[in-house]
């Protein structure tokens, strides 16, 4: 421990119990990862808040010693955002879980950071409600919040900041604000609520998260739906959603990784480009729109359809679909799993898969692409040999190639996972002019660059000067 | 003409062509005012951009010659936010009023500001696409992304800033932005679209918009239920929206309401509290959502209730709803209108109303009650006489009461007309220290207060200290 490091945990310790601060190498590693292919640094020590004032007194810390603080909740992020840049304070939110709040008349509910979301909807079950973003991986909601995450069910419900109605954080100072409110609308100040999401920790700490949630539809049916090639099923999911049918879920997932789904999943489903479609609604209304999805299907060279109306059956469906990063990851052991995620409006998208494959093709490695395919936002899966200099060199031309693809004709380098490490060589291409405002806000709100540094884009003093 | 003002003209006019600019008393006081009752005030000089190119002229000559600049649509704000604080120049957009592209497939189309609502959506309908956002007068979409408007069909299809992809901005030093992109999700950058929608000028000028907009749904139905009191139809909704029922538009008229918009519109409706629906979706659903929708309005006393599925009678019914402010300031010659706009968790709703009655009730003025009451949202109107300071006086205690009953609850000062000059005085108390964050960003993004100075907030150089 050098001496600085000693004197923090002691200014922590003042502030908090022993128990909470700890420097065990152990608990360090874990907290200096995520699931993504990002090299690990570790944080020099980790802390362990258990209410809204811990935290607070965490950041007069980090203010008066000048050191760095990285919020963490699960470590599931895919582009590094919990990763420390350069040492510092990790601040753990898994002792802040408590369910606050469910206000069922008002369709909200109020949680602490470290809830994840399976833990929610187990609770909201009992309310007849759901929370409706779903990343596959069981997350914290705070996480989910930082990088406005997204997934299956956001072609219907939106992604993470449009069911986020008030944010209790803790800025860089230590001061405790709120961002929102319980309203379902509002036109009063400027808009934090949708700034503070997805800024990956730069901004604040998220210490409690007001979030919108949905009463269970009636009815749920869900289908598979294989095609001929990957373009059919997108130029399907095109047509439905221009047919105007409220279509809840909509996957794709490619030949090879139906493979993987096969295998991991002991399913035996068809091994083609196939789309995985839920609908909610009430029975009648449910009828028509399957009805009409098949009449769409059909039309695009649909070969196979089968509906699952049953609950385990449906469950079964969508646990292979979430299960598809774990099948890459357990069919290649040793290798480690890499994931681009950009988003094009829909109208590019056919194209974008096509180049997409063909760029994964020429490479030789393991790969699939899966995507979220109502948004217009897909992954390519690449499993990489992080010992193999060629294989990261292939893995980051892919990224590279897909990235500008996509920035070219009017999508983003990242429609769910966030900026993190990985996608910050895109930033200024992406946003131009728009990042040094963006720069401009960090600055006003983190003066002294200790909010997760380093993280989205790295703030230079002299850019900011005009 | 004061020496500076000359100079300005003369700086303008080097940059724009000469009948660009105008010091014309006439048109400077068509840009003094708005729909509120907020007091007159000129800018000293109006200008017409015909480009982007033009707005960024503009503003370097702002910055240039410290001269403060308000966007201005077409003057339908509420609450003076258009209102020049102390002179400056007013940028009228009505020349910039030209619809760019229409991207039918992706369900986007991107606008220049002057653009009002009627006109993108008679083009629309060619396409069979429609905008969803409709705050009743005939706004333009660049003036209803900085209010952040909303109105009968956000409780189905969202406010103003969930249609905003990406907006082209001019910031303070001239520099031309964009927001976002034309994906339909992102987590990419912080969330600048966010944050300038609603922002009300002071934090640039919009050039471009980029919205979201919707397939004109398949079917649509209707109707209009009456109850005897306006807690029965305010729980009424409250039951529908808690049975999940995607209800696309529901409105609440009071009684004394219901009799202005029959004289005014010569319906001859009900004059009891009355509830204004619409029901989109396709044919089989629609009917199942009216037939539940049938049961739960009984079940709330409902004493009448009628459908038109016929599109001209449909046209009628939301007419009438969309006179209703006319109505009033048509029955109360002389007079001026004010508007309150409070939003509140949909479980405080009942009692907000009747709240809201009784003050009214005890003022012995001209007014009522109408509501978005699917988002929680309700206006009291109220016809003053602004020579009358007592009236002026019962006004603003009206407003107060109503605002502090909201804000104690959750809810805003403001769900829809913005800021402005009329909800300043609110601000602190809604967003505690979150406001010191609102001026920070304000600060760091207009460092002369040139941007629609003190509106929303009133910068305080020693307020921005730590």
């Amino acid at each position: 421990m050098t001496a600085t490091t000693e004197k923090i945990v002691q200014s922590l310790q003042e502030v908090l119990t022993n128990e909470q601060v700890t420097i065990n190498e152990t608990v360090r590693e874990l907290h200096g990862k995520d699931e993504s292919y990002h090299t690990m640094k570790l944080p020099d020590i980790v802390v362990f808040p258990s209410c809204t004032e811990d935290v607070s007194k965490i950041m007069r810390v980090s203010k008066e010693l000048n050191v760095a603080v990285i919020p963490f909740g699960l470590g599931s992020s895919l582009e590094g955002s919990v990763i420390p840049d350069n040492g510092g304070i990790t601040i753990d939110f898994s002792n802040m879980n408590a369910i606050l709040d469910i206000r069922a008349e008002d369709f909200l509910v109020t949680v602490q950071p470290g809830v994840t979301r399976t833990q929610l909807n187990k609770e909201l079950k009992k309310h007849g409600l759901f929370f409706s973003v779903d990343p596959g991986a069981d997350a914290t909601l705070g996480g989910m919040a930082a990088t406005n995450a997204s997934g299956t069910t956001s072609v219907k419900y939106g992604v993470m900041r449009d069911q986020v109605r008030d944010l209790e954080v803790v800025t860089a100072d230590g001061t405790v604000i709120h961002t929102g409110n319980k309203a379902a609308k509002s036109a009063s100040g400027l808009h934090l609520n949708g700034l503070f999401v997805g800024s990956e920790g730069t901004l604040g700490c998220f210490t409690e998260l007001t979030l919108r949630v949905y009463g269970i539809p009636e009815f749920t049916t869900a289908a598979r739906a294989s095609f001929p090639t990957v373009k059919d099923a997108v130029e399907a999911v095109v047509s439905i959603l221009q047919a105007g049918v409220p279509i809840a879920r909509v996957e794709l997932v490619d030949e090879s990784s139906m493979r993987q789904v096969n295998i991991f999943s002991e399913t035996n489903y068809q091994e083609q480009p196939t789309l995985f479609l839920e609908f909610h609604g009430n029975e009648a209304g449910l009828q028509q729109d399957v009805e009409f999805t098949k009449e769409i299907v059909a039309d695009h060279h649909c070969e196979h359809i089968e509906f699952e109306t049953d609950n385990a059956e449906r469950n079964r469906l969508w646990e292979a679909r979430h299960n598809l990063a774990y099948a890459y990851i357990h069919g290649n052991p040793g290798k480690k799993l890499m994931v681009t995620d950009v988003c094009l409006p829909i109208s590019e998208l056919a194209e974008a898969v096509n180049h997409a494959r063909e760029v994964v093709e020429s490479l030789d490695m393991p790969g699939g692409i899966v995507g979220h395919v109502g948004d217009g936002n897909f992954h390519v899966l690449l499993m990489i040999d992080m010992n193999d200099p060629a294989e990261l060199a292939k893995a980051d031309e892919l990224n590279e190639k897909i990235v500008h693809y996509a920035l070219e004709r009017g999508g983003t380098c990242t429609g769910e996972h966030g900026v993190g490490i990985g996608k910050q060589k895109y930033q200024q291409q992406e946003h131009g002019p728009a990042l040094l405002v963006m720069q401009k806000i960090k600055q006003a709100l983190d003066p002294d660059h200790l909010l997760n540094p380093n993280k989205i884009f790295h703030v230079e003093s002299e850019v900011i000067e005009l």
